[in-house]
């Protein structure tokens, strides 16, 4: 017996990570203006993810378009691209480090649930992603991924697990292709 | 000779399904209204779907950022998930059965053409999904999929056909790599 | 030493190929307005992405929640189908034949980068697609891509290279499965 939904419960130690008024600014207000496409501009989109949590290092530039589900869940180093529509789904924390480029419409998955329960319990993955890496458009990233330093994932690949430093992985599933 | 478009015609015996000012309200104001990602509820998101002629059972989860095509050819059961920008292409019925997630950015497409006909004749699939299935995110189901009860779909993963019960499928094309 | 995203500099000779004035304004205006998804018709699209600068055949049907990066790289034959929220990221030029169908999610990217170069330097590849070839839905297609004419790609394909007419292509990375 599986995936009894009706019988579902958030995990007692879990928790959005922000009181309710904030979770509620940022869901009404703070998440539609970070992504709205037709305002342009970077630097006020790292503030506004700042004042909501977010560690974000200098010079990073953020596009119209993106997606971020709990800023205070996020931690981005020096000089990152987010580029349009990439969308950080990140109910655990994402970490990037230095000069890491997000293209345009990858989606970072942190949500998992464990399907051969009853309860369907929810199991959360944290995304790393190492300095230098490049997860190309379209690419997704599954709960627990772990990138390393360098790696280049391919224009819509399907990525879980860990890869090496320098990897060039591509393909559903993605294999490694390559080194840089 | 294939696919001369200027020659197309829906077919004679297609019907969008409902009125002619129900749909334009739905397409107008229902749709933008359901799918709006910055309106938190799910409540109010199955009675607007019932309103306009969803069969939808209680219990059922909705999030923001849903699209639903045609919702008088939408037919859920109790208590299921479906999240945020998950899409129901619904040309020709979806079906899902009880307890079925379906996760963020899943895409359910249910049209399709004769690609060999110079008509590029609209062919309908119709998609059935089984109690206690599961199709994670960003998941493609092609027109006439059916999902057996219980079964998983990876993220990411692109289904065509039929996938047997309690079967864990991944990949594009995806196969079975496993059971529940 | 690769990827130093600090340091990057757009190419010298790039440039985004309109006035300030009609990029900002195709930002703001333009673009939303052609990818509002609750307003409907198609010759107004048309029209509007004309006055921006695009080369469109007669009988072209576009729908809503296209997106268009820079009209003034576009080209479209005859009776061309642009579907719902299909997207031409064309920084690069994009030429379509005639009786050419891009489905719905469609993403077309003209952006590559060096991944070798510590400038992480902007490479561009331009899409060609041939007449009557048929782009399925969420197919995925990389920079300077060819499509030769009649070839089908089918739901959820990622694609690059050149793909010779009438060639059916599936997959991630897509392969040629059959002859139309």
């Amino acid at each position: 017996m599986v995936q009894q939904l009706d019988h579902y419960r958030t995990p007692p130690n879990w928790h959005p990570g922000a009181p309710w008024l904030v979770h509620t600014l940022w869901f009404c207000a703070g998440a539609p203006l970070l992504s709205a496409r037709w305002l342009p501009g970077s630097a006020w989109r790292v503030l506004l993810l700042r004042v909501f949590g977010a560690r974000i290092g200098p010079d990073c530039r953020l596009k119209p378009g993106l997606r971020v589900k709990f800023p205070w869940r996020l931690q981005v180093g020096r000089a990152c691209w987010l580029a349009e529509d990439a969308w950080l789904d990140n109910l655990a924390p994402i970490t990037l480090g230095d000069r890491v480029c997000l293209s345009q419409g990858a989606y970072l998955c942190t949500g998992n649930h464990n399907f051969r329960s009853p309860g369907f319990d929810l199991r959360l993955g944290p995304i790393t992603i190492g300095s230098e890496a490049w997860i190309a458009a379209r690419a997704v990233l599954a709960p627990g991924t772990v990138i390393g330093p360098g790696a280049v994932v391919a224009l819509g690949a399907v990525v879980s697990g860990s890869m090496p430093a320098g990897a060039i992985v591509r393909g559903n599933p993605a294999v490694v292709v390559g080194m840089r």
